[in-house]
């Protein structure tokens, strides 16, 4: 790779790592520095009862499930997955700069998968009280509500007026697609945000988690021929091996991974390194950061360099 | 396909296509219908002389040029263009969430290509008077910048502070890498926008134009396992087999392809039915959109159904 493709490169990611010269003490940290720095304190674990395995053919994708927003379809996820539901079953749909979709294509039908055990009907879980929700508020203004900011290590959205909280469709985020009717979803099919933010669906639909790992394995499925990113033909669906609970997948087969906590003074920190860019690169700092764009970062804390997951 | 499958995916999609019973007079129209019934007039041609054809193993992506905002980089663009200095070379870079990049990955090298009689160097043309330029103003908020709509078919900002304009960092947007040096891309170097919007970058970083027709085939690029998406071996980077203007194109040989004017009243009133969803399935309008989340219609003038192009 030629020297000026690098730096063309180091440039243009927004200089998340310049190469401080030693002995650059007066430059301030950069937004990786600031989280290479991190305290162990500043990492949590992710709870193998509320973590997803997605296993394709050519990696594995970790979610982490959000019961403080949406108790029942995580119930009901859980049993799905307890029961191999997803198992054999695909990703039938990918539309560009939107979602890819998930679960059984003939649901509805005669044909369509046994559900087993899992709740065919639930209530719709699109917005809870703030009331008791730990809220990491972004100062940034935000076009779609009111205050916007992290709960449970979610994007989330809060409106002081009404007293609710609701979780936002930013990159990665999972929901339960859903018919007309609000309550007809029950969470056996998935879609998983994989473009420009969606924020008009929030509060429209049941956000029931995020993709913690994996993403670039959901992101890059050819887009479906036909409308709205469905299939022509089936075999040009991506097959899921199973999804399960990582709880019920033995210790030693887990994958390792932390998520920096988003009240932690590291966070705060690099979120404002990225909101006034102060290295030499940037010529005009934003002074802001939108909520779909503030990374929640990720490491694996068994590894060498444990935080470049 | 099963039935629920598909209404789930219907209402997924935001309702963009409500299949309204015939004698649903009093329900408003969806954006595509808005947009279907669009005259003649609100649509516009692409200038051949303005357009990029980008031609991969497996389809062309179309890339309009924006010399109302870059006037020398378009300038320098052509010239590479006409002496085939891309044809043989490729993207060499795929970074999840933000961008690819494409052009010589020995640049700066001593086996770097020759860039024939394109100028090595050129100003930095990061944004623009506002002064003489239509801008078709969207009233909704940005957190980014004071105004923000559409100049000439791209999204745009504007700051009535400085007297500014600038195209923003949208999703299928194509500027010019550089280095360090605000002055220091010349436009062989290009990044296309394939993930949430990095508007961070918007007056730091010269947008040379932006894909309007093929930008999955880009977007689903597999993800270089380097820091930075870029790629350990050669062979995992994608061909490039020629990028040429359209006016040196044949004219059987072009693209058909036809956009919807950003000052037309179907245009505005598509976006307003995106803004406030009315439709069933929406149980809360948004009542906002964002700049970088207005799809710009396009439509092949010579197809059956001319608007799903």
């Amino acid at each position: 790779m030629g020297f000026r493709t690098a730096l063309l490169a180091a440039a243009l990611v927004a200089a998340a790592s310049p190469s401080l010269a030693q002995g650059d003490k007066d430059k301030p940290k950069s937004a990786q520095e600031i989280i290479d720095a991190a305290p162990a304190s500043a990492w949590r674990e992710l709870d193998p009862a509320n973590t997803l395995y997605l296993q394709l053919a050519n990696g594995r994708v970790v979610i982490e499930l959000a019961p403080d927003f949406a108790p029942q379809h995580v119930a009901n996820i859980r049993t799905l997955a307890r029961e191999g539901f997803w198992d054999g079953l695909s990703i039938y749909r990918s539309q560009d700069n939107f979602v890819v979709q998930f679960g059984d294509p003939d649901v509805g039908e005669k044909n369509a998968k046994s559900q087993g055990s899992a709740k065919t009907k639930l209530p719709a879980e699109f917005e809870r009280k703030a009331e008791g929700l730990a809220f990491d508020e972004l100062p940034d203004s935000d076009g779609w509500a009111a205050e916007v900011g992290f709960a449970k290590g979610f994007p989330a959205a809060r409106d002081p007026k009404t007293g609710k909280a609701w979780l936002a469709h930013c990159y990665g985020m999972i929901g339960a697609g859903r018919d007309v009717a609000a309550d007809s979803s029950n969470g056996s099919e998935l879609y998983v945000v994989t473009g420009q933010s969606p924020r008009q669906l929030d509060r429209n639909i049941t956000l029931v988690g995020r993709v913690v790992k994996g993403i670039e394995l959901l992101s890059v499925i050819p887009r479906g021929p036909e409308p709205m990113g469905f299939y022509d033909k089936p075999e040009q669906r991506t097959p899921i091996q199973s999804i399960r609970l990582a709880s019920e997948v033995p210790a030693a087969e887990r994958t390792p991974l932390q998520l920096l906590k988003t009240d932690s003074q590291a966070f705060v920190d690099a979120v404002e390194s990225r909101r006034n860019r102060r290295d030499e690169w940037y010529k005009h700092p934003a002074g802001h950061i939108d909520l779909c764009n503030v990374s929640l970062p990720a490491r694996d804390p068994t590894a060498k360099d444990r935080n470049t997951p």
